[in-house]
C-alpha cells in the first residue's frame, strides 16, 4: 500500500499518475473501514480525494497554505499529512478530530467547524504573507454548500480587491447537507451545464478570475488545472465537479442521508445502532404539520439542517410552501422570521445552539426592536450536546438570554415545550425562543396549563424551606434529586422551583424566599458567565441570601467526557449537596 | 406648495409629471433646511428624492410594502406618508426619529438602522403574503453599500428561490459612506457603463430579473420602470442610477463628508460647531500611523466606517496597503482579522460597538477557538454614544465578555487606552478587544507600567475599608467621586479598584476585600444583565459581602436623554451614595 509510506506531502509528489490513482482508492478503502465502524463526515470526504491528492501534488504545504471550509471534508487532508495512522488503525481512530486543528498539524491553519469562513480567513492569511513580504500561496477550498452564508460571500466580493495571490477552490457537489437552496445554484448549475462557459458568471461578477474543471474526481485533470493557477498574482476561483460520496453506491445515490454517517454495516448500509423513539427532532415536525394543516399561517424555517427539526424528506414535502430551507443563511433565516411576522404570518426558525451564535445582530435587529413574534427553538444547546470545540452548545443562554425584548423558554418535558411553543406560535406580543433540554427526552404525560404570557412567571413545584432550589430547563430534574437526597439526609423539604423563563426574574417569589430560606442554588445547562444564575445572584446582592451557581465555567472544551465535565464543575448531586 | 397638501401617497399620485417635479425641489429645499439646522444622513436622501415620489406615485402604500435597508435614504419617504410637518416646522423636527418606525406610520414596516437587512425582512413579508394568499408589492430599496453585507448577499441568493413578487430596488450612487470596497462594485460599475446590458450581471447570477435606469434622479424614468415591474410574479431587481447628495454642489463634490452632517451653514458648508482637540478616534489613526512606520506587519481594519478610527482619506492614503477597508462585510472584518494574527500579521479592527454586534460566531469560531492574537477596539460602546433605537452601545459587555478566551480590557483614560492598545498589538497570546470609554476622552497624563499579559489583574487605587468600589471603563470616575463624597460625609475611606479586564475576576483580590470590606459596589456602562457586576456577585454569593451592581437595566430605549437615563439607573454619585 502507498498510504502506509505517505508521511507527508513530499511522499504523494514522489508518486506516478497511475500510483496517485492507487492512493485514492486505498484513502477510500481507508475511510469506509472507519466510518462504518467509528461514523463521521461521510459525503464531503469521499467526493474530495482526488482534490486533496492533487493538491498537496501541486502546492507545498505546509508553506502554501490550505484552509478547509467547514473542514468535514478535510479526512483526506489529514490522511496526506502525517495523520495516516488515525483512519488505518482502529487504535489510533481518535487520535485526530474530526475537523481540521492547528493543535494536530503544522499542515492546518485553523480549527474550523462552521461554515463559510474559509475565504475571510485565507484572505487573512494572504494578507498577513503581502504584509511580511512573502510569497506563498494561500488557498480556500469551500463547497457549492457553504456559499450561501453571508460570511462566504462577503469574503468573495472582498477577494478580488486584495490584490494577491490567493486560490479558492470551489468543490461543487451540487449538495449542501441536504440540497441546496438560493439563487447562484443555478448559476453554478449553468457554469457546470456550460463547461464553464456562461457568460453570466457569479465568481466573475465579484471581480474574480476563474477557471473550471468539469472532472473533478480525476486527478490528473486537477493537478493541470492547480499548476495553471499555482503562483497566480490575484483571486482566482476554480470550480471543481466532484461527486459527493463518490466510491460508495449508497453514498452516492443517498447524498443527504450520507452526509454524515454513524457506524453501519460496509454491505448494507444499515446503521449499526438503530434509535426508533420520538424525541424532540420528531415532536417539532409532528407537531408543525399538524398546526400547519389547521393553520396556512405556520411556515417552518431551516437553514440547511432540516432533520435537526424533524423535517426529513417526506416531511418537507407534506409541508410543502410552509416550509422553507433559505440554505446555509443563518442571518437570512433570522430575518425572514422577523419579517413573516411583521406580516402577519406564524414562523418557527428551528436551529442548532452553535449555528443560531451567527444570528446575534439579527436577533437584536430584526428581531427584537419591533418585538416581532416568531419563534425560535434552539436545538442541542446542552452539555449533551455536540461535543466538539467548534459545535458546542454551551454559549445560547449568555448569548440570547441578555437581549432585551427576547422571552427565552427553558421546558423540562416533552409536554412542557409543546405547551410553549403552540402558545408563542399564537401569540402575537413577543419574540420568543424556546430552548430545549439535553439528555433523552422526558415525557410525563402531565397536562401543562400554565399562561406563558404572564412572563417571568416561575412555579414552584414543592414548596419547602431553608433552601430553595430553581433548576433550569435539562437540571430540573437533577435539582429535584438534590432536593430529595436534603430531604433523605437532613430531613430538610427544600423549595424546588421550575423557572421556566430564561431572560427575567421572578422578583416576587425570589423576594418571598427571603422569610424562610437561607440558601439558593441554581442549576443551568450551558456557562455560568453572563448567564441565568447570576440573575438571580444579583437580585439577591444585597441581602441575607446565599446563592449558589451550578453550570459551566466559560471555557472552549474539545471533545470532553459529559461525566467528567459536569463532575468537574461540581455539577452533581452528591457534590452539590456536599457543598450545602 | 405642493408639499404643505401632501398627507399620504394619495396626494403624489395627484399630481402631473411637471408638479412632481416641482414637489422635489420642495423637498429637497425642506431637507436642506432641516438637515443645516438638526443634522441628520444628507446625501442618501438627497439622492433618493425622485424614487421615492416615484415609488409612492406608482405603488400602493401602506398595502404594497417599502422596506428601506438602513433606512437613512427614508426621509423623503417620511415626508410623502403624512410627516411633512417633522421636515417643514422647526418645532417638530423631533417629532421623527431618524430612521424608518412602525411607531410613527401605517408606511413603515420596520425599526431600521443596521445595513443589509431589507432584502431578507422583505423576503419575510413577501412569505407571509404569499401564505396568507394576498398580493400586494413588496419592494426591498437597498443602496450599493449595504450590498456587500453578508445578510443582503444571503437576502438576494434567497430571493430568486421565493417564487413570488419581490422588487429589490438597488439605489446604485457608486458610494457607501466612503468609497465603496470589493468585486462587485466593478460589476456595478460595468452595468452602469453598458446601461445595464452586460452579460456578467451579479445579479442574475443570482436568479434575479433585472431592468437598469440609467436616469435614476428623473422621475418619469423611475415611473416606467416601477411600473414595468408592478405586480412581477417573480424577484426582480431594478437598479437604479443615482447621485448621492444631488442637488446640493458641495454634497454632490464631496460624497464620504457629506453622508451624514452637523448642523451647518448653507452658504459655506461650514459646520456651525466645531471640533478640534483629540479624541479616541484621532488618537486612534496617529498611534497606528506611528505604529505601521514601525513594524511593516502592523495594519488597521473597518468595515465601512474608517473615520471612526480617525482614518480621514488623508490618513488612509499615508497608511496604503496598512489599512484595510472590506466595505460593509463585519463578518469578513474580524475574520480577517483573525486571518492575519494567524498569518503572524498585527491587525487592529476598529469597529463601533453597535455593528460589532454582527460578529458574535465570527469572534467565537474564528478569533477565540484558535486564540488568534489580534486587536478588535470597539467605540461608542457606552450610553454617550449614539442615543437611536437601532445604534445603542450598550451590548458589547453582555455580548462580547461571556466568549471564552477573549481578554475585554476597560481603559479608563487615553494613556491607558494606548498603553493596551501597544501591549495588544505586539503579543501573541490572546485575542484583545479593548472597549474605548463614553463621555469627553480623559487624558491625565500618567505613564502606564501595567503588565497587561497577567490576565485579570485588578489595581487597587485607593486603599480603604468597609466600602469597595469597583469603577469599569466610563465610570471608573464615577467611582471615584462616590468615594469621595462616602469619605466626606462619613469618614469612611472606600477602596477604589480600577479593575482594567472585563472578562474575567481577579480572584485573590475579591477575597482579600472579605477581611474588612462589608459592601463591593461595581460600575459599568451597558446593560448590568450578562454583564461585569454579575460576574463579581457570584464570586460573592456564598459570603457575607453585600454587592451592588450599578449598570443599565436591559431595555431597548430610543432617544433617550443620557442624564435622566443615568438617574433612571441609580447611575449617579448622590444616589450610589444614597443606596449606600
Amino acid at each position: 500500500m502507498y498510504i502506509e509510506n505517505i508521511n507527508g506531502p513530499e511522499d504523494v509528489k514522489k508518486l506516478s499518475d497511475e500510483q496517485l490513482n492507487v492512493l485514492a482508492e486505498e484513502i477510500r478503502k481507508a475511510l469506509l473501514e472507519k466510518l462504518s465502524k467509528h461514523g463521521g463526515h461521510f459525503g464531503p470526504n469521499f467526493g474530495m480525494v482526488e482534490a486533496t491528492i492533487a493538491m498537496h501534488y501541486v502546492f507545498e504545504s505546509p508553506k502554501d497554505k490550505i484552509v478547509y471550509d467547514v473542514s468535514h471534508q478535510s479526512y483526506p487532508h489529514k490522511m496526506l499529512t502525517g495523520r495516516k495512522d488515525a483512519f488505518l488503525y482502529e487504535e489510533h481512530y481518535d487520535d485526530v478530530s474530526g475537523y481540521s486543528n492547528p493543535g494536530e498539524s503544522e499542515h492546518d491553519h485553523f480549527t474550523i467547524g462552521h461554515t463559510s469562513t474559509s475565504v475571510s480567513l485565507a484572505l487573512g492569511l494572504a494578507k498577513a504573507r503581502d504584509l511580511k513580504e512573502e510569497d506563498e500561496n494561500v488557498i480556500a477550498v469551500i463547497g457549492d454548500g457553504s456559499l450561501s452564508g453571508g460570511e462566504a460571500l462577503e469574503g468573495l466580493d472582498y477577494a478580488a480587491e486584495l490584490g494577491g495571490n490567493l486560490i479558492i477552490i470551489v468543490n461543487d457537489n451540487d449538495m449542501s447537507i441536504a440540497e441546496n437552496h438560493g439563487g447562484l445554484y443555478e448559476n453554478l448549475k449553468e457554469l457546470r451545464e456550460t463547461n464553464g462557459e456562461a457568460e453570466c458568471n457569479l465568481f466573475k461578477a465579484m471581480g474574480l478570475d476563474y477557471i473550471y474543471v468539469k472532472e473533478g474526481n480525476k486527478i490528473a485533470d486537477l493537478i493541470k488545472a492547480f499548476k495553471q493557477v499555482k503562483d497566480t498574482k490575484k483571486a482566482v476561483v476554480v470550480h471543481i465537479n466532484t461527486q459527493k460520496g463518490k466510491g460508495y453506491k449508497l453514498a452516492e445515490e443517498h447524498k443527504e442521508d450520507w452526509h454524515y454517517c454513524a457506524p453501519f454495516d460496509v454491505e448494507t448500509g444499515k446503521p449499526l445502532y438503530s434509535f426508533e423513539g420520538e424525541d424532540f427532532s420528531s415532536v417539532t415536525a409532528d407537531y408543525l404539520l399538524k398546526k400547519m394543516r389547521e393553520d396556512k399561517k405556520v411556515v417552518a424555517i431551516t437553514s440547511a439542517t432540516p432533520t435537526v427539526m424533524g423535517f426529513t424528506e417526506d416531511k418537507r414535502k407534506e409541508a410543502g410552501k410552509q416550509f422553507i430551507d433559505v440554505g446555509i443563511a443563518e442571518e437570512t433565516a433570522m430575518a425572514m422570521a422577523a419579517g413573516i411576522a411583521a406580516g402577519g404570518g406564524k414562523p418557527v426558525y428551528g436551529v442548532y445552539s452553535t449555528f443560531v451564535q451567527r444570528t446575534y445582530d439579527q436577533i437584536t435587529q430584526d428581531l427584537c426592536i419591533d418585538s416581532n413574534p416568531a419563534t425560535i427553538v434552539t436545538f442541542w444547546g446542552s452539555v449533551y450536546g455536540m461535543n466538539d470545540i467548534t459545535h458546542l452548545g454551551l454559549q445560547d443562554i449568555p448569548m440570547m438570554s441578555n437581549i432585551p425584548n427576547l422571552v427565552y423558554l427553558a421546558p423540562t418535558t416533552k409536554e412542557e415545550y409543546l405547551a410553549m411553543l403552540d402558545w408563542s406560535i399564537d401569540q402575537d406580543q413577543y419574540p420568543v425562543a424556546i430552548k430545549l433540554p439535553g439528555g433523552e427526552m422526558i415525557s410525563d404525560g402531565k397536562e401543562v396549563t400554565k399562561d406563558f404570557s404572564q412572563l417571568n412567571k416561575y412555579e414552584v413545584t414543592q414548596k419547602g424551606s431553608k433552601v430553595a432550589i430553581i433548576g433550569l430547563g435539562t437540571f430540573y430534574n437533577m435539582g429535584c434529586e438534590v432536593a430529595k437526597t436534603v430531604e433523605e439526609k437532613t430531613g430538610t423539604k427544600a423549595t424546588v422551583i421550575n423557572p421556566y423563563y430564561i431572560t427575567g426574574i421572578d422578583e416576587a417569589l425570589l423576594e418571598g424566599l427571603k422569610k424562610d430560606h437561607d440558601v439558593v442554588i441554581t442549576l443551568e445547562d450551558g456557562f455560568l458567565e453572563g448567564g441565568f444564575g447570576e440573575k438571580i445572584t444579583r437580585f439577591y446582592g444585597n441581602s441575607d441570601m446565599k446563592v449558589l451557581n451550578y453550570g459551566v465555567k466559560k471555557e472552549l472544551l474539545d471533545r470532553y467526557d459529559v461525566k467528567e465535565l459536569l463532575k468537574k464543575n461540581r455539577l452533581t448531586v452528591e457534590q452539590i449537596v456536599e457543598d450545602l
